[in-house]
């Protein structure tokens, strides 16, 4: 009799974004003639750089003809785009990082959900709350937690951002083994220092611990004193593994270009305290499971790296940090602490109620969406999270709106 | 102290495609005047057809404009692909296979080795000898078996692909859990007949078993008796999944499309023996641990199903399968036994000697590389496979070469 993997029963169904289209829904049949804005989801809305289309339609026209086809292209990646990303994203800020550390993937999303393979059953967790869940729901599915209890998975570590630590948590007393940070973070928009990320480092070095580093908002700091890869911190290539994306630096969520760097430092240890290399670990899981990104795909990141893409990149990125200040800018205005919205397209909002009571309030009074902060986690509760990727028109609308709304 | 999983630890280090390069190597700094023909690797070499690329530049000029721009597109794929496949691939068949129960992904790859999540460690699992190296070793990986003695891995119930059975395997007379089946076969070429397939169905209806059907090269089937989709067979879609691929069948494997049918009627068990439906445990995973395929990849993908896509897909396949006639009546003027080549773009060539023995002498007498059977399990020694994915100029001059050095 075939058998399910039960620890998959004991996921909690994310309900968060159907909850969120059900008021909608709800909202647009009582009110048909009000216009909704959309704040909510982390989603890009404009175009590709002219530079991407440019390598996209050039890539494709190689698939066109015998001389210049690809069929099936290195599991890690193509040299070109390794070169790339390593020159561009690491060695010219003094982070020490070789093209044969980045492994190409077809998402951040798919590459922080299945880098926990490669780590025994029985690790110890620590997970920031609020939480981007996937961290949280590959670890369940795969057996390293127990049921879902008061809102949280037993067996996890919750490290959690509030208010008092500006939502930067700090280490935690008992030992932990594998570690999920991001920033800038999602969904608070908060970011670390040099100083913070180092006392991570450090103790990741004396606990044996690895840090996996999400860096797919990196692209939004522009705050040179902050950060933009771990591998900046002396120390880290020995303890952290880390996660990039094209989808908000260049508009790739549909195109679907990701990358992860596994320095040939990182170990892991066997029962018996034997470092094993995640390198090689890595490169085995990618070559068994995966089969390399669609060709067109990673030359139209490479071009991402080109001057004419560099330039075109910033602009987009500067266009949803203008649309990001604007918010900050109008929720402070109207009294509400705000974190983010600075080196990140999120604003995290304290609404002085339930998240969900300021969800209702904003939709019913202004007609705008937002996202609930309570749905990533317990720690996000009496948060919202407002969101910088749309139009600077429906931005100044909704903003205009929520001022009038609640000013 | 992070602690790694050490079921990677078990795993062989695959050296096949690694050993042919190194012979090969060694080959051509021998004789460097000797031209190499390459029938070794399962990869196609012609373009895309027009259709295909007709849509693939249309998709990413929408990736351009603010009103056909797509950000986050469906986990499980655009409904116009699995519109389009449901239709052309399964209910013109009489396969009863609706457009939500294909999830459209990056690799049949990928989603054979992702699948073995949603089942208990403690599954009996069956795989084929030879076998695509895979769906061992991603249960491997996940702890399923014991560790490697013999030239096979502890735990796992082998089927033997013999000259015997024809190279199709009957269902074994111990009760297996989860079953791993390729037809047409790689690396045989092997096809499975309508009976033969439905004693497997009902072998698995009775041990509650579940089939895993890889049918990535189902697109070279011309024998219209034969069954193209384990969904023709009565009762299938309650314990079969099937996997298809656009790789072998439109060109994709540089452009990466592929699907997966997970029927509703699919279940798997808890320990209390309570069914658990596969399709929403599938949708979890994905949703979960992967973020779609690149929209104009998808729009590719559809057009194969146009009438210009059907049209240009069929010449491209029946261009392999005159390679693989070719090859296979050489083979077999020479007199040596082959399966496959027909239905299929292998040819499964029984050497009579040990299978890198076989490989050394076509490429030192012929200059043309083959795959030493013997990589794909032990029931594959003594045979090699030879690939129809080449010129036809080249796939001749092999041919005559080989008759040459052979007859």
């Amino acid at each position: 009799m075939i058998r399910v993997n039960e620890n998959y029963l004991k996921l909690q169904a994310s309900y968060l974004f159907s909850d969120i289209a059900k008021r909608v829904e709800a909202f647009r049949a009582a009110h048909p003639e009000r216009e909704i804005i959309r704040l909510g989801i982390g989603d890009v809305t404009r175009p590709l750089p002219e530079a991407c289309l440019k390598a996209f339609h050039e890539a494709v026209d190689h698939m066109g003809a015998e001389e210049t086809f690809r069929g099936y292209g290195p599991e890690q990646g193509y040299d070109f785009l390794r070169n790339a990303v390593a020159r561009e994203d690491f060695q010219s800020r003094g982070a020490d990082v070789s093209a044969d550390e980045i492994f190409i993937s077809d998402g951040a999303k798919c590459d922080t959900a299945n880098i926990q393979e490669l780590f025994s059953l029985d690790t110890v967790i620590a997970v920031p709350d609020p939480v981007y869940p996937v961290y949280v729901d590959t670890n369940v599915m795969a057996g390293r937690t127990g049921g879902f209890q008061d809102g949280r998975y037993a067996g996890l570590v919750y490290l959690e951002g509030t208010k008092d630590n500006g939502f930067i948590p700090s280490p935690p007393a008992r030992p932990v083994d594998l570690i999920y940070l991001c920033f800038p973070n999602n969904p608070t928009g908060a970011t670390i220092t040099r100083d913070q990320l180092r006392e991570w480092v450090d103790y990741a070095r004396e606990n044996r611990a690895l840090i996996l580093y999400d860096a797919a908002y990196e692209a939004f700091i522009r705050d040179d004193s902050l950060p933009r890869s771990i591998f900046e911190i002396p120390g880290a290539r020995e303890v952290a593994v880390e996660f990039r994306s094209f989808s908000k630096t260049a508009g790739f969520t549909g195109t679907r270009c990701a990358f992860t760097v596994v320095p040939k430092d990182c170990a892991a240890y066997t029962a018996a305290g034997d470092p094993r290399a995640l390198h090689p670990l890595w490169n085995r899981r990618q070559t068994t499971k995966f089969n390399g990104v669609s060709y067109p795909v990673q030359r139209t990141a490479e071009a991402v790296y080109s001057p004419e893409g560099k330039a075109q990149t910033r602009a987009l990125i500067d266009f949803y940090l203008a649309n990001a200040a604007i918010i900050r800018m109008e929720m402070a205005a109207l009294g509400f602490d705000c974190v983010g919205g600075e080196n990140s397209p999120y604003v995290w909002v304290d609404g002085k109620r339930d998240s969900w009571g300021f969800f209702d309030l904003l939709l019913e009074k202004a007609g705008v969406v937002c996202t609930p902060g309570a749905g990533f986690g317990k720690c996000g509760e009496g948060f919202i999270r407002i969101s910088a990727f749309n139009s600077r028109e429906n931005v100044e609308n909704a903003m205009g709106r929520i001022a009038k709304a609640l000013g």
